[in-house]
């Protein structure tokens, strides 16, 4: 939270009160502050600035000009190239997908064939220097190239694209290192035995690809591609990113459709018919790429890799019918499920304010804790299974008992032959194993309660204490762990109860968790459908993931929510606060406000653009060009930096748009990729200049949205949420003022700055 | 088309030219028209009059006191109620759709028993006699109750379900009449054989249930529900009524998943996360309700419903493992799909209109057409089945052959016993047994090219015939059966070359035919999850929805956005059109704009209200109550009627803003239901009282949302759609000129409208 204010105190300090006269333009620069760009947030683990995004078209004649020559033909490659990238960002997705899934089960299962050939010839201390030799080894690796390399490759990574999607960009988010870092972090990590999930992050490289595809590749590592400069702009990176986090859920999950809903659900927040299509076209190629894939890996050629791979718990063997008792233990398994996610979430909330001090303290640090934690995971996982004795196997089994070699339901760990260690059947086994042997179906007495219950205390805590260390960690594996092994649980207690399989009660189980953790309703049923592959069971698990969403929404925010909101990224909700009733747009107004006129001097420009970070600055005309001052539109910094660089300067206060419109296209004005574009640094103005005049005209956008400042905050902040704007102009009501009254950004509505000016509002809240 | 240009030169009359000084008012009567409400639409097969629905917050004084006044305890009142009206809706929704299966099953059971046994009998006169004689008096019913009762509750329904979703409303759209109709009509137009759905209908009586409940209940039937009056909005009944469409799809299809995606994808136009989670919870109820129902009537207590009840098209027991050759026969299978599916819509279109100038003769020629196909139907079921030959049944069945009782794939109809025909097992069948023929699996030989050649013709063209005509007729289920048979044609065909099942077949075609005609994706490709339940065809099915869509998208729009169009609906779309950005707001302003002042002659407002039928009149204030003339709000017509009801006047212009906010709380200006309200006729204001004033202020919603007249008209038609808005201020750009320019409605940014001011634009389309 500390964050957070500071970036309002940042704000004030650039606001320095502009002395109008000094610059010698007609038109004073206002003492009003409009809007501030430089914000900071945490992304990943490091602090970088962050800058709004953009979704309004920006009609200036330029943009006019461009729209009346554009041909057919250029309108369908526009559109045929959508459709490539989209099928590009299917492909690579699906390919990353299975090469991550690939790498995990061949380095985790070398791992786990050598410390179970050491346990079998009883050299006990052996086995556990190699198992935990290897996962601190594989830690080292994933948290240097995470703390070194890509800081903001960190976490889960479904909070940043959140972010994205809702307007807010911070350069490494969606950087080609980062993408580096999240695969081989996340394979790393993964193989290193943490409670950590390969999803998010998948969601997170998914998004990454689409950025990198979207803004013609990266021009710092010489790929770039000259057809791509038709996207540089943000409504349609948008769009492909939002492809990307669905592709990215799609190859996690192997689940099409459950990718889609969660773009939809959890990822986007703007959202339109025609995306729907797209996106569903992008999963629906992941879903072929993976299914060739796995193809093409039957009869082990892939190593290690087998059933495991991708993760499809099939319970559809089980006998579902289920009568009003097992409907009462969905409900009472959907409430605890709902009371334990939020808890879940208040924990990873504390772990990672934590965290956040100790991160700040510089990389050495940070990889000395991903070494602490996975020594730790590793005296769990191996230590744990010692407590609970052996059980003999039982009979008429189709699989063999203790299993052989990698992946199975009965490890045989300490025991003698013919018995097997239900809890090192767990621990010992990768995560995705683990998920499957609990939802595995028919197999009631398999696991002990006692054994049920240290498993799952470990892997709440671990899942807690893991999130936040320097490593790609998804949030998706270590709840459904812990939520399956409750559900376990809970239905061996109720065995005497209820007709239903364990197996069963462990994916309700799973649904309660996620349900109380995530918050998702459609998107996670959707999921875990086509995880499962029993559509009998729907009906249960809608009850489960409603119920436990309503009772965790009494104490906390979804997780991801709450990630957003500690990383101090200026997330725009899609309802207005309650309070924001009782102000007007012209209340939030802060600041000085510089405007510009419609012929602007070189001089005050640079200057303006040299003592502000606003990214939009008012345009007005005035007498003799107009009868009265009047608001011409709105300009943008970058756009301004593209004119000047041009120098196409006039001694005299002249329009000069014929000449503008034919030295410049509107490509000219595209918007560079993430983090790059025309410095003010760039630009080398002489004296002379200075004193010379530019007509802003054509590149000003003359169609503004604008509110009149006597507008209900409430309805101004739903108008700017919904169609997604960066700067949103006040006008006065009454006449003979100046014609604009200050512009109001992302920032002007965000919680903490209108209650900081309205601190007696708070109680209504 | 000719509707359309009709409604249009109606406005046109309305917009008599007013004399502002006769009226005595201080402010002159604009000659500058602004909003009108009274259009006319084709609903069912009748004309009425459509009203545009405002999703706007009126925030007025009213508004503002009771929103400060609100306590924690109503709001949660207010949440419990919205989640209760869920839950109801769900639950009669469910039983309704029931109740349908159970009767369509029992009725066209017991026809088809007494034909079968007639036949078997070889007593083939009478048994056509009995056929026939049944099926006209069924159609007779659906045709009389919809022709006499209630002519709104024809056809479909989705596309007044999509049209009220998008703020249209037309009064007998969704009132009781319509609903018992729907309800009644659409059993008894299944089980006369039609070609004809339940599906649509379903959608159409879920949003019917969810109206009535949303109104709290008919005040016309004596079914009024106190609490409900909180619900007299337009943005929750919205909300309600998208549940309720959800609902339908959920329970016509058992597909609750694919209900809120179809509620998502197709009818909804706006849409916020808050709802997604409430129509999800509708569609678990629905999908619970069914299930209870359904395990009630195991056991034959429900007579003939069987397992052909809630259709279930269980293909999972087929292989499914694909090649580069199936995929590619899915291409092919998708791209005649696709023109085959935009054929269906072309044809349906020229029939649409083609019956419109039938049925607009009266309800005694509705009910003859109705009658004459219905024995058309008969005709081609009894009378094509003769033409094919007999088939030895195969060996080795599970099931017996012929088939004995009800539905079954061996019907024997001629035949001598050990053989059957297959075309008498796809006509003599309700179409549900005859869709799960036609998606059985591992029945490669079971019909013969000819059979399904004759088949696909027959159900293409009555599939088209029969729709339009005036009873209530999903278009689902005809697609399906026509596409099934397609795609089990094609895969017979391509039995050499491929190894998909001619079952998956079929199911790949039924996916390129809905794909073809309804352009949904997402939706679809759930619905037909649930529907088969089998996930490894998904990738497939994706594919080939996707391809049909692609192609049929070149051809013409989906089927029910066309029948949206024919119905003169005037629906607006998400997207600007592309001339749009040629145009600024001022260009489409049109006719005389009305204004009053803050404080209003009574004269003048029931003068307004009585020539004009807008609904919406800018309120000015101008000195000595403020310095200039500023735009204080927009005032609706039935807040200003009851305000006149209310006759709190005063003889002098004087502001009565106290008085006026004690005598009235919110609630008295909420919206009655549809169709209802105060009249014009119903005040009785003397001469008097004519000449006294009335403070409009309190009822101002004082935060209309403005734009600028020089916006673009794409712009302002975003922030139009976005926003949901009825109305939008148009204000000038320069000063020292009146503060409004007029306002825009939803029939200002019609393409007929702005094309037919501009028709030099039309190129540009």
């Amino acid at each position: 939270m500390d964050r957070e204010n500071n970036f309002r105190n940042d704000n004030m300090d650039e606001g320095d009160i502009e002395d109008g006269e000094s610059l010698g333009g007609k038109v004073p620069l206002l003492v009003k502050r409009v809007n501030t760009t430089s914000q900071i947030a945490v992304v990943g683990s490091n602090v970088c600035p962050i800058e709004s995004l953009d979704y309004e078209i920006v009609e200036n004649e330029l943009f006019k000009q461009d729209w009346r020559a554009r041909t057919k033909v250029q309108i369908l490659q526009y559109v045929l190239l959508k459709w490539a990238l989209a099928l590009l960002i299917g492909v690579s997705t699906g390919l990353v997908g299975f090469f991550n899934n690939i790498a995990v089960e061949n380095i985790a299962g070398f791992k786990l064939l050598i410390t179970s050939n050491l346990m079998a010839n009883k050299k006990y201390f052996q086995a556990f220097a190699a198992y935990a030799g290897c996962n601190v080894c594989l830690a080292v690796i994933a948290g240097a190239l995470c703390a070194f390399i890509a800081p903001a490759a960190a976490g889960s990574g479904i909070p940043e694209v959140k972010a994205y999607l809702n307007g807010i960009d911070a350069y490494p988010m969606l950087a080609p290192s980062t993408l580096f870092v999240k695969i081989f972090g996340s394979v790393f990590g993964v193989s290193a035995g943490f409670v950590v999930g390969k999803e998010g992050p998948m969601v997170h490289t998914g998004a990454c690809i689409a950025s990198l595809l979207g803004q013609g590749g990266s021009r710092k590592y010489h790929l770039t591609w000259k057809w791509l400069r038709y996207f540089k702009n943000d409504r349609d990176r948008r769009d492909l990113i939002t492809c990307g986090a669905a592709a990215g859920v799609a190859a996690a999950f192997r689940a099409p459709v459950g990718g889609v809903l969660f773009a939809l659900e959890e990822a986007a927040s703007w959202w339109r018919s025609s995306l729907l299509w797209r996106t569903f076209f992008t999963t629906a190629i992941v879903a072929i790429v993976l299914r060739g894939c796995i193809e093409y890996c039957e009869d082990e050629k892939c190593g290690l890799f087998g059933q495991g791979g991708l993760i499809m718990y099939d319970v559809s063997s089980a006998l579902v019918k289920y009568s009003g008792w097992d409907v009462l233990a969905a409900l009472f398994l959907g409430v605890i499920g709902g009371i334990l996610g939020s808890l879940y979430n208040f924990l990873i909330d504390k772990c990672l304010r934590f965290y956040s001090i100790i991160n700040g303290r510089g990389p050495y640090l940070k990889v000395l804790i991903v070494m602490t934690l996975s020594f730790l995971t590793s005296c769990c996982s191996f230590g744990l299974p010692w407590i609970v004795g052996c059980i003999a196997c039982p009979d008429n089994l189709s699989e063999s008992c203790p299993t052989v070699g990698g992946s199975g339901n009965y490890k045989s760990f300490q025991c003698q032959p013919g018995y097997y260690n239900d809890l090192a059947s767990l621990f010992l086994n990768t995560n995705d194993d683990a998920i499957r042997n609990l939802l595995s179906t028919s197999t009631t007495n398999e696991f002990r309660i006692t054994s049920l219950f240290i498993f799952f205390c470990a892997v709440f805590s671990l899942g807690i204490i893991t999130y936040g260390i320097a490593i790609p960690s998804g949030l998706f594996i270590p709840v459904i762990l812990a939520g399956s092994c409750y559900g376990r649980l809970v239905g061996t207690l109720l065995e005497s109860l209820s007709r239903l399989d364990s197996g069963l009660f462990a994916l309700l189980g799973a649904a309660a968790f996620l349900g109380g953790t995530m918050r998702m309703t459609v998107s996670l049923c959707v999921i875990l459908l086509e995880l499962t592959n029993d559509l009998l069971l729907l009906p249960l698990v809608m009850i489960v993931l409603l119920i436990s969403k309503t009772v965790a929404d009494n104490f906390n925010r979804g997780v991801y929510d709450m990630i957003v909101k500690i990383k101090g990224l200026p997330f725009l909700e899609a309802y207005a606060e309650t309070y924001m009733r009782h102000l007007v747009a012209g209340d939030v107004v802060t600041g000085p406000l510089i405007m510009f006129s419609g012929i602007e001097k070189v001089g005050t420009i640079i200057h303006a653009l040299q003592t502000t970070s606003h990214n939009g600055f008012p345009v007005i005309d005035e007498p003799p060009l107009t009868d009265s001052a009047e608001l011409c539109g709105i300009v943008l910094r970058s756009h301004l930096l593209v004119l000047l660089k041009g120098k196409y300067f006039s001694p005299e206060r002249v329009l000069a748009r014929e000449e503008t419109m034919r030295r410049y296209a509107l490509l000219d004005f595209a918007k560079p990729g993430s983090g790059k574009g025309i410095k003010l640094e760039d630009l080398d103005i002489t004296d002379e200049e200075m004193d010379m005049y530019l007509d802003l005209h054509p590149i000003t956008n003359a169609s503004p949205y604008t509110v009149v400042e006597t507008m209900s905050l409430a309805k101004a902040a739903i108008l700017f949420r919904q169609l997604g704007l960066r700067h949103m102009c006040v006008v006065p009501k009454s006449q003979g003022r100046p014609p604009i009254v200050g512009i109001l950004t992302r920032h002007d509505f965000m919680p903490e700055h209108v209650l900081g000016l309205y601190p007696h509002l708070k109680s209504r809240k």
